[in-house]
């Protein structure tokens, strides 16, 4: 079921494991967010590699990040990411603002990474904060911080297939925030 | 009319019905949603599936479940359970919260919707729970409950054709509450 | 200019004339309604046959009736009504509730219906009755039959050419409703 | 840079100036306008070409009229023009309603005039006239000449080259009002 | 990685540097903006090559200029400079009333901006100055060469490379107005 990325020139020396999955992780940023989303992004994608060592798991995650101006300029950008940098999930980051034309231009951004994911056949994990969902600058960093973070993780998850978060559905599961939890009738 | 998916080695040894036509339902999920909305659908197809055998009926009902972390994240899991799982029509269950941020994400996963199906030609029934449409956790749970099983139903009478349904065109029917009936002058 | 679709086997047999150009008809239609509008548009097609063979024309028009759940699931029928079904033109009947999740999904909808004429290059007479814009259901019933039987003449209109309506242009015609008229200057 | 439209039978018997350019602008109306937009767009057309004639240019332009019902059925109409009338250019007239129904009906057909100007790669005009900007049907009336007239022009004028209008860049141009002319520092 | 586009014809006689990539950026404006933001791009482009000319980089820049009435045709001049006049990125110069009306249109332009991004690859810096988000004409002229200045470097910036911006990725960037900066925690 995974694809082996190889350039067919790779030398298998010992230590290089082969027929090591590689998968390639696109992070998309903006130069507009306060926060710079991207390093927890990457704090997950090592965390997750660690955990995976520990259990035996040797898939092999590449990232490469790409970063524009604001969310209108992610779209393309994560579209880039899948067609000329062969990432196979893409995890866009971006911050919004509080004005109505912060919105709008955010849904028109939300619209566009549709459109990629539908083009291209691929996930990518919208984390978008917005800077009217925290009083504090402080309880924002943190939204980002553990949004980028679950998001992340929900992006290698996916690239494992299409049931792996299905243990977790229907559980009322929030990124950022705590989860609210299913239901109990 | 009826498409026979077989790999060409289906051997039939007298308890394989041959030339049973096998239809695919593909069922994207969330993590978000507060409620398991998935084994509504599955009950629906149990409960069809029963007594289709009682009238006679062959059709045999595959599922294919497919699981994201939100609404957002259903479009392109439709897609791929299209494309990459071959299934004859999907059922997108989803759980939409009361904020105005959450309304525009689900309007942009109903867009996004729309985009797959005339990608494809295939149906995709919407089951979305507006968390707003019920006073209480119960009745947003039966809300549920009604909602996605009626709408899984509606798939299966898709799947059989254009006409299958027509009998109830213009009676004001509703999934998830009581029909409203048609205007009677 | 009119294509005769045969299927090559037709016999002439002096009954059946040949050169006689079959057009089809799509017509979708939901089970939300609380109107049957079909019969409206079956109606006027039968109307428009009479006068024409008074006249001695003889456009032989078919209908496919496509129904579908609600106004949301009508793009992918108008879509498939045209790729599936071959029809000429498509006329889509739906009701709209009074709530804004009902207004977004007509929003929905009639996005999804531009999607298809464009990827299709055929018309699609959109008659969508809101549940809102009368005050009795005797009164919304009315416009419903006055809507659905005008457009569906705007649709054989259309199939005629696009000159067909030009006598009418800019004379502030109203489908559902009374003409407004012209402004006079 | 202009392409000559010829099919090959036309002779050249001194009357006809060969290697002519001939453009076709097509134009798109409604049955819902209270007004008969589209004989200002032949006016406009009619001026121009007496101008060109008197500075000596032999650029031919032919009209296609497409009438649809209302706004809605613009889109398909104009993609047509270009798809099967051939037309280099479209002016796509229409009038808008006051209701919030109306605004999102002229709203879903610019979003399909944005969609065909990017599936051909040819300018789409919109001239829409909203009723509600102005206070007397007469001024309604003004308004509708004189926006059209001018971006009839407008067309024209782009049919001859990316630069054309230029000069006119930044200025406050607008259409059936009057312009409201650069910012001065 | 870049691209040399040459003719073949380009005679190198010394004073011609070979394999000197030329890069074209595509500028889009319009005549209803009441500033000429054109001049602006122009001179962070002339200043950008100075600086890179002093520091002995040699990539080439060429400016095609598309002018178009309005924000709503500046999506296809885009597409046109992208698919017929070679250009390697896009910045879109446009001014936004402050009706309601005016605000649909710039959001049905920035959807199709979007579009046109996913269609080609290839990004387009929207600068788009709102009329309400000044106070003063001088006031929104100063934000107009601000931000056209700005997001013309960005262009410059986002053609050399996916990376070159990550330097200022989270740093609360604004183009226009001041900087808001990273928050500190």
């Amino acid at each position: 079921m995974e694809t082996i990325k190889n350039d067919g020139n790779v030398k298998n020396d010992g230590n290089v494991k082969s027929n090591v999955a590689i998968k390639k992780v696109g992070i998309a940023d903006t130069m507009f967010s306060r926060i710079d989303m991207f390093k927890f992004a990457e704090q997950a994608i090592k965390d997750s590699k660690e955990k995976e060592i520990e259990i035996g798991i040797e898939v092999d995650i590449e990232i490469e990040r790409y970063t524009v101006p604001g969310v209108k300029d992610l779209p393309v950008a994560c579209k880039k990411l899948f067609d000329e940098w062969d990432c196979d999930i893409v995890v866009a980051l971006g911050m919004s603002g509080s004005m109505p034309i912060d919105k709008t231009c955010t849904h028109e951004a939300s619209l566009g990474i549709q459109h990629v994911q539908l083009d291209t056949n691929r996930h990518i994990l919208e984390v978008f904060i917005h800077q009217d969902e925290a009083m504090t600058e402080k309880e924002l960093y943190e939204i980002a911080r553990r949004r980028t973070y679950s998001h992340t993780l929900n992006a290698l998850a996916l690239l494992k297939g299409k049931a792996t978060l299905t243990p977790k559905a229907g559980m009322g599961i929030r990124q950022g925030k705590d989860d609210v939890g299913p239901i109990r009738i």
